[in-house]
């Protein structure tokens, strides 16, 4: 078996590292990429065998370039990952948190730690990323700065935590998903627990996303997600991305989606994979 | 009658200043804001009686702040214009296309520009917005930097247009929303011209998004934009964003809002206004 190998977008130690080694265990190798677009290419060059991309988070909303690029590129969702977002304070060894007088972080981390900063009385500086702030902080030792960041960007950067779930909202969690060359195999045994994400146009038509939905509906199938992108050139049309409970190969599902076929202009399958279920 | 004051974000010739003077015709008198919360709050005081918002570009999606300003605050939605984005290339008084060789602006509007900028062999360097590129060219007197801006900013800050139409793709349209602190009075006589935004939520079951749909597909109102943001501390959650072709006032659309509160857990009509339209 191939030794797994996955790229994330990012400095080491970013959340998105962090979820690739919960989801494949720890012996995974990650290889970091500097934008979302390079994930995509290491994965269809074969450079590594698996991406991960963050693709939305249950506070700040959707990340809608990665539901462009997963139209642009010919990759295929094997897998969810559902990660919750612990915020760490982070300093120099032997740094305790009343030496501190800023804090550096990414500007949607600064933001989803603001009540927690207010009272400790701490401003915050915003930076590019949140591992590149505990990167900056680890080489420029400043040891009146902490940096807001992963539990994981501590250990690659061997910084103390000086405070965990710094976070304001506790319900913080970032679904990730797992890109591939070729798509899963579902066993069909276990397809009522996959879940399968699609991407379609239809014409400009009254009523029509209505008809779309309705293929789903009239076969009790759940939809989890919809979200919809610009067509560029033509204003005020849009791509949809659904997720649908079912394996793509589950007869009500595969009657489904022929039954969208009949609707749709385009209408391509991005994978059907496990579902990442957890209780909040 | 009340002289026309309408708040905008961004600097004095933004393209949504630019929107507000075509709105309302160039006599309004407009304010600049710094952040898109200052224009909530500047209608809201009363300072303005109205406000203007990118609420979605057809090549860049949606712009989500404002939709999650729009739920936080209590305004209304009183009208809606497609404008058309121009982007200008503007130097300073004298200087000629050959003599630049970079271009500031805004990242989106580099981007736009991207095919356009690499014929003419002219680097883009990323500013804080449009408006204040051309602001930042006009008081550093740099006579071999460029700057991306309105045909507006041109005039505000006294810059030379140099390249007229300089966007790769021509269908960049923004829509923008008029908002102000009390809604439109509706003349039932030319309600069909109307178009109506809502926002609602609904529990968390199976095919509930289709039952909403169906209020307004059984009445054939046509929806023309659906849009959904998350519930804090409710991950996958969502508030649904609708506008559909009709008055509230309409006896059919009043039956489809009367029906769609049997489903939901909460909503909220955030304005029936005139539509906008224009041909592509």
């Amino acid at each position: 078996m191939e030794p797994v190998t996955v790229a994330f977008q990012g400095e080491a130690g970013a959340y998105s590292e962090a979820a690739g080694l919960e989801f494949f265990h720890s012996t995974a190798r990650t290889v970091a990429c500097h934008t979302f677009e390079d994930v995509f290419a290491a994965v269809s060059s074969g450079q590594v065998n698996h991406g991960i991309l963050p693709i939305e988070n249950s506070l700040a909303g959707s990340i809608h370039r990665n539901y462009d690029l997963l139209l642009r590129n010919e990759l295929f969702i094997v897998g969810e990952y559902h990660h919750r977002v612990n915020h760490c304070l982070l300093g120099l060894p032997g740094v305790r948190l009343e030496d501190l007088v800023q804090v550096h972080s990414h500007p949607q981390a600064l933001a989803q730690c603001e009540a927690s900063l207010a009272q400790l009385k701490l401003p915050g500086i915003a930076e590019a990323d949140t591992a590149g702030s505990a990167k900056w902080l680890s080489e420029s030792g400043n040891r009146k700065a902490g940096a807001i960041a992963s539990r994981r960007a501590a250990q690659v950067y061997g910084l103390n935590i000086l405070v965990e779930n710094l976070e304001d909202n506790p319900a913080n969690y970032t679904r990730f998903l797992i890109v591939a060359a070729r798509p899963l195999e579902v066993a069909l045994s276990n397809a009522e627990n996959f879940k399968t994400s699609i991407v379609f146009s239809m014409p400009n038509r009254p009523g029509i996303l209505f008809k779309a939905m309705s293929v789903f509906a009239l076969r009790d199938i759940d939809l989890t997600k919809i979200e919809s992108r610009p067509i560029a050139g033509k204003p005020w049309e849009y791509m949809f991305y659904i997720d649908f409970a079912g394996s793509d190969q589950s007869p009500a599902c595969a009657r489904a989606l022929a039954h969208l076929e009949e609707l749709t202009i385009f209408l391509r399958i991005l994978g059907s994979y496990p579902r990442h279920q957890i209780n909040y």
